[in-house]
């Protein structure tokens, strides 16, 4: 009893998910692929055996065959993919963000409620297993009341000048801090009710021209009054550095470190190991485990627990922190978000 | 320009080499599958779009199609099917080991020496990222002359008494140290010359009752007058733990720990991380990775770097060590190989 | 040619700087402790052999014999200390904070001026084999420039209540931040010009009775436009927790873990080990290096590397990041620093 | 009520039991320190404020006052001074070893038992907290039966040559092995039965020409048939390590790792740490600590837990391995000791 799935976006991360679903997840039967540009989508067609192929994603909405779409067309048109996914009654993954617009987010959103299809949105970080045992020791009360979260995401290099531009990326704090934000909302169980952004351009002094920045630390306050901050850097050189922590009243956690399995070499100089060198090594398993579980919730008829609402929210707090780094003071997240 | 793979065997070990030949490795086309059980034959082909299907691996082996074979068959037949495959004129990847036997490797060997084809063998380990790395480091002259290997395999559970078996498994000691005994060769770059066990049945008294035991010791003495010393256990009920150290005039190598991503757990009552829980979990990777290489190997017409003759060269050191641990008194390894 | 230094308080500082004048530092006598309290004075004078005692600290400044006092009295009385043993021309060393004061640090800063004498302040993290290692390593370029500060203290436990109300300690921002302020100014090389911070009484409902919080983040944003994040806790229950980042263009530093020398203990539940206990478990070797340095300045006639306009600058951070959490918005340091 | 405690040796190791003596324990009153090197004996005398001073050890002993000695004159006279100071009726602590040879092990525990004062010897990595900690974890079950000892124990360089000397040091294996040997019997609580030794001379040819050798692995089996390895080097460039582990039915210990507080310098070419440089680092507390625990048992009247006999035992052991390295075989400790 396999899931019929159309893929939407054939470029980077439509290959990954491309692979995933003919791969690794087993009740699924990927039958058709959209994308506009014709070369990428013959070679993922032929290269991932997809019988049907459309250069426009309306036509793959149009096919009776298509239970759910997988989401991966470039990142800006999310919002009206998924609404035009959901009026044609599929059931929908998607590639985060859902739209760096709130009310683009409003409207996606309504058309699936409207629908009454399935979302799921793709924060695979909640399904990599050192973050998903985190949160179960959360639930299980192993550190008793989350006070504080921390966490730090740093990308080995600095991005394209054009993607780093605002009206593409969202810059910084959008681009890179949506995994956070939803990861503080997720763990700690509470929403995000002011931030306080410091941020510059200091090691990429050309991110300056186009209006972006490559390092920040945000300061979160919960509305339940706990703590937070996270810090981004467009310049961790020594490798991917993804790590988080939750202090608690009876305990912490701390997740994620820089290396998987480690060679240590041990000389006159001291000890040196190597890092992750980027994100697929670190999370690879993860994306493909989030897909398994979007195709369980469609054959056991189960709600999603990563929805459009959490994309949306994780969208207003990166929205207010950066207005927070543009305004030079603490916004509350009300503010973006009426 | 792919290469068309006949798999043979299609249990455990077949699956993961189907699942990496249909889906890791982009140069190869899985053409053929064989296995005498109809029900595994059939659910592999169907999972893995494979066209052919055999009970008889000498069917497989007459097929014109097929260039190349992949040996996942059960332990005790590999030398057969090995000798086989090399007089149909295919090239072989094969699962260790050779044979448990020397005689039956030497006659395995002998046959691909006549056939001029290439036999690689699954010492998958050495295609381990951080197991490669070391080994750079060492050519590089990072640590000076390796001076002391020593070594530690050990699983997290018991056998079934029936593979337990010396005519099975070979036992504790060629069963599990197979790998430890080639990473010995290899890294020191040097051959084993003596060995010496100490072991006993602690664990698991049952396995007493088979004819085996639990955990070993084993001294090494290289040709070139290096030390060593690998141990061997059955109850590390902690997790899967394989490590490796290579002590040089210069420095030290450490290769493996515990873990992959860690979530600390951090109470009153300490810090507490989880472990690797076996052994596709720490090798999944290296496992796809060395059939990679065995295809480039034959697309570019270039001699394997795991070569029968390894295989065999670790079978001795294992029978010289089980010879050790019966007789209770150190063992040259030419003695068990005239 | 032994420097013969007076103490100032024999309580718990007191017998800590006691034992490391007495046993730890060769080039120094102990000549003479001051304290109020009889018995208190009486214990330290017999089991560190001190041949003088005084119950009022102005006796002991007008001492001929005593070349330096170490000031360890209670932390209110810092500068009232300083400024007398300042005009009675003793070179001095004190423990931290100089005054949680401004204007009282000031006047001690302008006694010591006019008296021409040394003064170093204990900011003895500056002396810690990591952090000094972290240091060098920045001077020697290793990082590049540094562009994010990140620093973590918690403490096992708070304070009693008496301690936290903010007439005596200052509050948890003054108390514990002065080190990290310090630091921030120290491994950066750059003043800190704006602070924000969120905090909340989240642990121990006790304290905000007497206007204490237990956990805070501070927002840091430096005169060179580096930025940085500080966290501060009083429920770290697994242990004390002192950690330290410098991220640069180049490469980052990690300063401190949780524990020294570890016994992991291997379980089917995982890995564990302990952490350690608290400050002097961590510290103790870094109070006495300080020390040391303290004489060698005074022998060698050379500049303290660590003043009383550190601990002025450090404690105007802390006044500021305290000003931001009682008003919620990011505060300028020089609005508390006219 | 404190113990009035003579020292006898005033080199390296008597400087460092003089400082425990007069700052680190409340309970000892350090009365007299011989040594027949006069400049040694004032130089020790004047920094640690012990009037009375002795060049022969014997009129030491014949002072009423001392009640108990600390043995850390040379190597090759313990056993002797031993016996002096039982039969003038002291109690003794000292430094490791009784004796490399057995017949005056047994000679120096005869007048010890007749002469009914107690004798605790310098075996102070039992009283090392990770040790300590380890050893209180098999006692309560933690890891269940024990079945495997593993221990490595290396220098970060070589000896002189005249100390490498068999009839001097012992040789790398009673020289460096004896702590591990007295860690095996303690933690396994079973006594070494049979021996086997690979070594050779690998990194300084130099110590062949006196008889030694830099590298060796030794084989263990236990008297209940538990297994074990003891790796020596002196060539650790990277650092002073020392490491246990202790493998049970049902877990596993670690004891030691690399480093105490680490620094973490991360860069493009990895993640760099240091190491412990040497002894005095890693085991400095432990020396104070055997030194409490000795004058506990004094004042308390209760047995020390490590006994000459202790002593004894692993120097058998020590003699054996040598034996074994010797004669290329296995050797049964019983061989050696009749």
């Amino acid at each position: 009893m396999a899931v019929k799935i159309g893929l939407i976006g054939a470029g980077r991360m439509g290959r990954v998910y491309a692979s995933t679903l003919a791969f690794s997840v087993s009740e699924v039967d990927l039958v058709a692929v959209a994308d506009p540009d014709r070369a990428a989508l013959a070679e993922v067609a032929d290269r991932y055996h997809i019988p049907s192929t459309y250069q426009d994603y309306r036509d793959l909405l149009g096919s009776q065959e298509v239970e759910a779409v997988v989401v991966a067309s470039p990142t800006g048109t999310h919002a009206e993919v998924i609404a035009a996914a959901a009026q044609a009654g599929k059931h929908i993954f998607s590639e985060k963000p859902l739209s760096q617009n709130l009310q683009r987010c409003d409207e996606a959103l309504k058309a699936v409620r409207q629908a009454g299809v399935k979302l799921q949105m793709g924060f695979m970080r909640r399904f990599d297993a050192p973050y998903a045992a985190a949160k179960q020791k959360i639930l299980d009360g192993v550190i008793g009341k989350p006070v504080m979260f921390k966490s730090t995401s740093r990308d080995p290099k600095r991005t394209s000048l054009e993607f780093a531009k605002r009206e593409n990326s969202g810059g910084l704090i959008l681009d890179m801090g949506v995994h956070d934000f939803d990861l503080a909302r997720w763990l700690m169980d509470s929403e995000v009710a002011r931030v306080h952004s410091e941020g510059a351009c200091l090691a990429f002094p050309e991110l300056k021209e186009v209006g972006d920045i490559d390092n920040v630390v945000i300061n979160l306050r919960f509305t339940n009054d706990a703590i937070g901050n996270i810090d981004l850097s467009r310049n961790a050189v020594y490798g991917y550095d993804i790590r988080t922590e939750v202090l608690g009243t009876d305990g912490s956690l701390w997740i994620g470190y820089l290396q998987q399995t480690p060679t240590l070499v041990l000389t006159r100089a001291g000890v040196m190991h190597d890092t992750v060198p980027y994100f697929m090594e670190r999370f690879g398993s993860a994306y493909a485990e989030q897909v398994r579980v979007f195709v369980k919730h469609i054959l056991e008829d189960t709600p999603p627990e990563v929805t459009g609402e959490d994309a949306r929210a994780a969208t207003a707090i990166g929205i207010a922190a950066t207005l927070s780094l543009d305004e030079g003071r603490p916004v509350q997240v009300r503010e973006v978000d009426l």
